[in-house]
C-alpha cells in the first residue's frame, strides 16, 4: 500500500467516525418541539419516537414543560447534559440563532431541515453563508438545509417529517441511499419497502451547504451494514475528494449512481432545485468509470440495479442461459441480451443430448431452452442442474417462469432458488402477472432471487451485475 | 380515392366479416369437451360458459351424452344445427380425421389450439401440410395451431385453456392484441387486468398456418369497439399484404408494435418458439414507418404506449409543460423529454408573472415549476390553468403530483383531470409511492389519464402519443 493511500485511508477513517453521528446519534435535540399537529418539528419527534430510537432525546420549546411525555426545555443552553446532534425544522430566519446558541452549547452536529435558503435567491444565500461561517467557526457539522436528513434502520433513528400513513418504511437490509433530493430519497423508501428491498441507511442533504456524498461515502464504504451504496446527485460537492472516496469504496462493495441534469432542460431544472450547477455530463460519465461507478438512467434502472447487487453477486463472465415456459418471452430476453452486450450461446451437443433426453420431444432445447405451457417445476430444476450445475458452459441464468399454467406451483421457487445455490452461479428472475405471479414474487425475493416484470428489466439487472464484476476489476487494478 | 383503394377497401371489408366469426361465433363446437379436469376441451368449455357466451354451444364427445348439462354429440356431423366454429384442443395426431369430418359437415372455421406441429420437428410440418390442403380445399379458415385463440370482451367468447384463479380477466375497453405468442398474449391481458386497462379482443395464431395479422387487421381496423390495435411479432405472415392492412388501419386507429427476433440470439430464439423466420429487422423497422406503425422496444414501452394511446390523444407539437412537487423528478422528466426529443421550454415573461402572483415565493416558475415538498391540491390546478387553458405555450403536460407531502390529498385527481380537461390538451401522470399513491393512481386512470411509475416512463409514453401523431400525418399525406 503506498503512503498517500495510507494517508487516504486513515482520514477516511476520522471522517467515517464524524459521520456516524448523523445517522447513530447517542443523543437528539428537537428545536421547536411540540405536539400540535402539522407541525414539522412535532411530526419528526413523533416519528423518532415511532421508530424506537435508543438515545437520549431533548425537546426544546419556551412555550412548553413537557412534550409527548419527555420534558421540554426553553433552549439548548438549558439542557443539562451533552447533546450531540440538533434537529432542526423552524422557519429559515430564525436557523442563524439557534445555530449560534448550538455553537455556544457545543454540539457538534445540526441537520437543518428548513427550507428557504439558497433555493429561494440572494437573500437566502446570504443566510446559507451566515450558517456556514458560525459552522466552521464553531466546528460544527451540518446536513443541510432544506432537507429531510436521515433514515437509519440498524439505529433505528429518523428525521422524516412524513406521516407514516403516506409512506412505507421499508424493512432492514443492504442498501444504503445518498440523495441530494429528498423527494427522490422518499420515494426510493416508499419503492424499497413495496419491492421487497432492504435499506440500511438514508442520507439527504439539500443544498448541502456543508456534508455531502465525498463526507457520506467513507462512511458507508466502512459501514458493515451497507452492502450497496445507491447515489442521486445532481451536482457533486468535490469532484476529486468524491473521485478518491467513491474508488476507495468500489473497491469493496458497489456503488449505483443516477446522474440527473444532463441535457439542457435537465441541468436548467437541476439548478432551480438544488442550485446544482450538475455540469458537463460527459465529465461526471468520465469519473464515474474512473470510479467503478454502476452509472443508470432514470429512477426504475436505478432501483433494478440496486436490487440486483443487493441480492446477487455478479458473474465471472457474459454467457447466459436462458430457461422460460413462454416462448416469446424468451426471445425478448435474447434479444436484449444482444443489446446489453450478454452472449447468448448455444448448449453444447453433449449438453443438448443430455437436455432431450430429460424432455418431451415439444421442449425446444436451443437457448432459450424453452419449456413451453406443458412445463412442470420440476423442469426447471432439470434444466438449471444440467447447464448451470453440472455444466460450466454458461455464466449466468435469466429464469422466466410464467406462472400460468397449470404445471406451474410455488415449489418453482425452492427448486430454482437451491439449483442456483447450488450452481454458485448468479441468476435473475422475470415473472409476469397478477395476484399469484406476485405472491411467488415474494416468495423468489425472499430467497435474495430479484424478480422483474419485463424480459428487458431483467436483462438489464444482469448487464448490471456484470457491470459490477468490470468495474471491480477496473478499480482493483487500474 | 383511386381505384386501387377502392378495390382494396372492399377486399377488406369481405375479409373482416369472415375473421369475426373467431371472436364473435353465432354457435361453437367443443371437440373432446369433458367434465374431466386438466383436460384442455374441458376447461376451454367451462371458460366460455364462466365469460357468459350467448351462442349456441356444441361439446363433442362420443363418451358422454352431456357436458356441463349440455347435450353431448359423438361427432361433428352428429350435430343435427349449422355450426360456425370448431374448437380443436385434442392431441395433434388426431386434429387431421376432425378437420376432415368439419369439411363434411361444411364449418368454415376452426381454431385449432392443440400443439406439437410444425415446432417439433419435420413430422409436425407434414402434419400441418395435410391440414393447409384440407382447409384450402373445402375453404376452412384456420387460426392456430398451437395457440390460445381468441377473446372478446364484446361478444363475451373465449378459447383460452387457463385457469381463471391463474389469470386475471381484464376490463371491457379499447384495445384489442394480436399475438403470434400465446404466452405474450396471457401476460398482456393479466397485466392489463393489474393495470384497469380496458381490452376489446385478443386473437393469438402461434404457427399460423392461415389466419395472422394481414387477415385479422382490417377487422380491427373497422371494429368501432376497437380503438387501439397491439401486434406483437415475430415475422409476419404476408409482407405486402400487411403493410397495405396496416397502412389502412393506421389512418383510423394507432398501431402500436412489438418486433422481437431482432439480433442473432433473438432471431434463432424466434426460430425455435414459433418456426418464424423473423427476418432482416432494418426492413421491420422501415415497413412499420411506411405503415405508420408506432414501434416499441420490450413489454413495457409496448403495454405503456398502448395504455397512452387509449386514454389521451396525441399533442399538436412536441412543446411539453412539466408541473411536480418533486423537485428531483422534474429534472430526471426533463433529462429524458431532452433524450426522447421533446422541447421544455421556458414560460414566457408573461407568464411566469402570473405564476408568480399565485404562488409562495419558495415555489420554482421554471419548467419544471417545482410546487415544492409545501404544495397543495390547489396549486396544481392554478399552474395547469394558467399554462395549459389561458395559455398556449405548451402543446401537452407532464404532471408529477407525489402524494407523500401532508397537502396532497385524492382532490388533486379532479382539480387536474377537469383543468387538463378544459385544456384539450393531453396529460400524462407519474407518481410514484406504496398503497395510498396506487390508491391514487386508479383514481387517475378511471378519468383516462395514464399513470406512470417513473418519471422516464412518463416521458416515453408522450413521446408515443407524439410519434402516433407524426405517423398518422405521415400516412394520411405520403
Amino acid at each position: 500500500m503506498s503512503k498517500s493511500s495510507v494517508k487516504s485511508d486513515s482520514c477516511t477513517l476520522f471522517s467515517a467516525i464524524i459521520m456516524e453521528t448523523f445517522f447513530n446519534p447517542s443523543s437528539v435535540a428537537i428545536v421547536g418541539a411540540t405536539e400540535k399537529s402539522g407541525s414539522l418539528p412535532g411530526i419528526i419527534l413523533k416519528n423518532i419516537l415511532d421508530i424506537g430510537y435508543r438515545g437520549r432525546i431533548y425537546p426544546v420549546n419556551p412555550k412548553y414543560k413537557t412534550v409527548f411525555g419527555l420534558p421540554c426545555f426553553p433552549s439548548l443552553l438549558d439542557i443539562p447534559d451533552e447533546v450531540a446532534l440538533t434537529v432542526i425544522a423552524i422557519p429559515a430566519q430564525s436557523v442563524l440563532n439557534v445555530l449560534e446558541q448550538q455553537a455556544r452549547k457545543k454540539i457538534g452536529h445540526a441537520i437543518i431541515i428548513s427550507a428557504g435558503f439558497r433555493e429561494t435567491g440572494k437573500e437566502g444565500i446570504e443566510m446559507e453563508e451566515k450558517l456556514k461561517q458560525v459552522a466552521l467557526d464553531n466546528h460544527i457539522r451540518i446536513l443541510g438545509p432544506n432537507c429531510l436528513g436521515t433514515m437509519d434502520n440498524y439505529a433505528h433513528f429518523t428525521t422524516s417529517f412524513l406521516p407514516h400513513e403516506r409512506v412505507s418504511k421499508p424493512k432492514k437490509g443492504a442498501v444504503s441511499i445518498l440523495s441530494q433530493s429528498g423527494a427522490f430519497a422518499v420515494a426510493v423508501l416508499d419503492l424499497a419497502a413495496q419491492e421487497g428491498l432492504g435499506i440500511a441507511r438514508m442520507a439527504n442533504y439539500g443544498n448541502r451547504i456543508d456534508v455531502g456524498e465525498s463526507d457520506l461515502l467513507p462512511f458507508l464504504s466502512d459501514d458493515e451494514n451497507t452492502r450497496v451504496v445507491a447515489i442521486y446527485m445532481e451536482s457533486v460537492d468535490h469532484g476529486l475528494k468524491f473521485i478518491e472516496a467513491a474508488t476507495a469504496c468500489s473497491r469493496k462493495k458497489p456503488i449505483v449512481a443516477l446522474k440527473v441534469g444532463k441535457g439542457a432542460a435537465g441541468i436548467a431544472a437541476a439548478k432551480s432545485h438544488t442550485g446544482a450547477i450538475a455540469g458537463k455530463y460527459e465529465i461526471y460519465k468520465a469519473a464515474f468509470i474512473k470510479a467503478g461507478i454502476i452509472e443508470t438512467n432514470g429512477l426504475e434502472e436505478f432501483i433494478d440495479g440496486v436490487k440486483a447487487l443487493s441480492m446477487q453477486n455478479p458473474p465471472r463472465g457474459n454467457k447466459v442461459l436462458i430457461v422460460t415456459n413462454g416462448g416469446g418471452f424468451g426471445v425478448i430476453a435474447a434479444d436484449h441480451c444482444t443489446e446489453n452486450g450478454l452472449d447468448v450461446p448455444l448448449p453444447s451437443p453433449q449438453l443438448k443430448e443430455k437436455l432431450r433426453g430429460s424432455f418431451s420431444g415439444y421442449y425446444v432445447v436451443n437457448n432459450p431452452i424453452d419449456l413451453t405451457g406443458s412445463a412442470s417445476d420440476n423442469d426447471y430444476h432439470i434444466a438449471l442442474r444440467a447447464c448451470m450445475v453440472e455444466s460450466d458452459e454458461y455464466d449466468a441464468a435469466i429464469v422466466i417462469p410464467l406462472m400460468a399454467p397449470q404445471g406451474m406451483t410455488e415449489r418453482v421457487v425452492d427448486l430454482i432458488s437451491e439449483t442456483m445455490t447450488a450452481s454458485g452461479k448468479p441468476a435473475i428472475i422475470c415473472t409476469v402477472g397478477g395476484s399469484f405471479t406476485t405472491k411467488v414474487k415474494l416468495l423468489f425475493e425472499d430467497r435474495n432471487l430479484p424478480v422483474y416484470p419485463s424480459p428487458e428489466r431483467c436483462v438489464k439487472a444482469l448487464s448490471m451485475l456484470l457491470k459490477r464484476k468490470r468495474l471491480k476489476d477496473h478499480v482493483m487494478h487500474p
